[in-house]
């Protein structure tokens, strides 16, 4: 299945956004913060993040599931941690606000961590920790999901009880953060559905059929009848899988655990990303707050200065690729498959919006 | 190369290391503390950084290296961060004043973050979140090394620019804690030098050899003249492993980085390891100091209650193993290779210490 596509600019998309969201009823402001941030995605070259989610964020708000304008509230506040209810709003709202809070309260003295309740999806979690990194900051976040996304086994398990747990964190250098975002399993489910649809195969070891056999084959995954999946995904890290499901466990306890929210709250879905975030001033630590992206640009340096092994033609940090993407992107415009075009019309045209794509 | 393997009691190698610890000059409250660190990591069949250290650590000791009894200072203290100096004593010693610190400015205010400079080898890095989560604090750890322990090659590299850089966290249940310890890349050099003087190859997408290219040869790591290794070490994660190399670099900044310390620090030999510590108080963030590990336990049922896939066994948490094995032994005694105990016998007579292995 090949698709053509089309370019946009990003303002054309990123206004399209707005119109959308305003349409579905976000005050103007928080419809432009999440069309910026998912044109930003895409910019990125994180389509699975970006102007794709526009469809899924209008179904989600005209089945009542988003709550656009819906107040984010501090629930808690113990200075230095606070637990956050997003309201179910967009969760770029909540997660915003947590942003700011913690970027705050670290600036102040040092550190800060920020949970949620009732938090939509947050979209690409890097974003967040890039965003402290921006004011000077150490970011950290981990968004965990609700059990119908259980398509990860713990290590040694045939079925799902943990979501791709993404965890990102990013550092100020003197130049572009340092911005690592990844999944804690071996593939999201997206990518598995798009060889389905495509006839193609998975690469090994990424996912576990309906009895818990290895296969290459989507369709063992999603079973015969096309349904909820059958099969699960594994957890990152190959023969060494134990320390990826850790690492899924950790974003779980980090991003569920610790705001109080129960397994069991996932019915009727009150949430879709557990969303937690932590801020460190490294100015706070030493004393000096220049002195981290100093230190931090002589390690981008040492690390990008390493001969490249045969194959590879440099060594790059992570998100360097990111941010190229976003430079090409901001000149070229972002493509995006008829497909998708399609289905942002098809969406558009609920709620009255032209999309001229 | 086999060897045999004799059987000691914990509280004979216990009390072996604290005669060992102060013949090196340490007061016998600290010598405790680092023999008994030692000992519970074979315990718990962590062999590679049990009491095999009494060896190199009366060795550091007796080059001057380690200084017992140094004072632990904290050189500032912003509250809930906060920055110390570990004196070169005993790398457990400065550590364990850390888990203090941050224990008691979490149990307060909700959340604290310490870090190190001069800091020696810390040992097991999970000792110390799991020392947090034994007082009911979610617990993260970091520890780098410095650059001649550079043998893991960032993603697409073929020189070393990062040592094995592990993390570790733990999260109180009501059982035993949750403890994820592990490295960031794919095994540490101790496993190839064992496979090289046992003549075996190691798994595949381990080690490179010194052009970079993948090996299975330890020799083709170590390079012909059995000098320093002239291959390089995989980061985490097979064919993923630009994410391992991410987890790699995310140690190095929060361990080293963070504190102030450059890369051109580590001649003369100023430190083994960067160690950071993060506390974070569940029951300040939701007021309910009991529901966090109520939660957890809920989890933990819901993970272990995984069907195995075929030719696993069970599904168990991240640390369960350990715990078991700490059972086994405490009850059955800890196996020491022969070689072992006639290093510790040579370097116990040179501090006149009569070893009894």
């Amino acid at each position: 299945m090949t698709d053509t596509l089309s370019v946009y600019s990003a303002e054309h998309l990123h206004e399209l956004g707005v119109r959308l969201f305003v349409a579905c009823g976000a005050p103007a402001a928080e419809a432009e913060l999440v069309a910026g941030h998912l044109v930003e995605a895409s910019l990125m070259g994180i389509d699975s993040h970006g102007v794709v989610r526009f469809i899924w964020y209008v179904e989600q708000c005209l089945e009542g599931r988003i709550h656009p304008g819906a107040p984010v509230e501090i629930m808690r506040d113990k200075g230095h941690v606070a637990l956050v209810d997003c309201g179910m709003n967009f969760g770029q709202i909540g997660a915003g606000k947590i942003v700011d809070l913690v970027r705050e309260r670290a600036q102040k003295g040092g550190i800060a961590f920020a949970t949620s309740r009732h938090c939509h999806h947050v979209g690409r979690l890097g974003a967040y920790p890039q965003a402290l990194a921006e004011a000077g900051l150490f970011g950290f976040a981990v968004a965990n999901s609700q059990r119908h996304g259980h398509f990860v086994v713990p290590w040694g398990g045939r079925e799902g009880r943990l979501a791709t747990n993404p965890l990102a964190w990013a550092a100020p250098t003197e130049g572009e953060p340092m911005l690592l975002d990844m999944s804690t399993s071996m593939t999201p489910e997206g990518k598995i559905r798009t060889a389905l649809h495509a006839g193609q195969s998975m690469p090994e070891g990424r996912i576990l059929d309906a009895e818990g056999h290895p296969t290459t084959d989507p369709n063992a995954f999603y079973g015969a009848d096309g349904g909820p999946p059958e099969g699960a995904i594994l957890p990152f890290g190959g023969d060494l899988g134990y320390r990826g499901f850790g690492l899924g466990l950790l974003v779980e306890v980090l991003g569920a655990s610790i705001a109080g929210v129960e397994l069991g709250e996932a019915e009727p879905i009150p949430y879709i990303n557990g969303f937690s975030l932590l801020a460190i001033d490294p100015g706070a630590v030493t004393g000096d707050s220049a002195r981290f992206a100093a230190l931090t640009e002589e390690l981008k340096a040492y690390i990008t200065g390493t001969p490249p092994a045969p194959g590879s033609n440099e060594v790059i940090l992570p998100g360097a690729r990111e941010f190229r993407t976003l430079r090409q992107r901001q000149r070229d415009g972002i493509p995006l498959p008829a497909e998708t075009c399609r289905l942002i019309a098809e969406v558009a045209a609920r709620v009255q919006v032209r999309a001229d794509l």
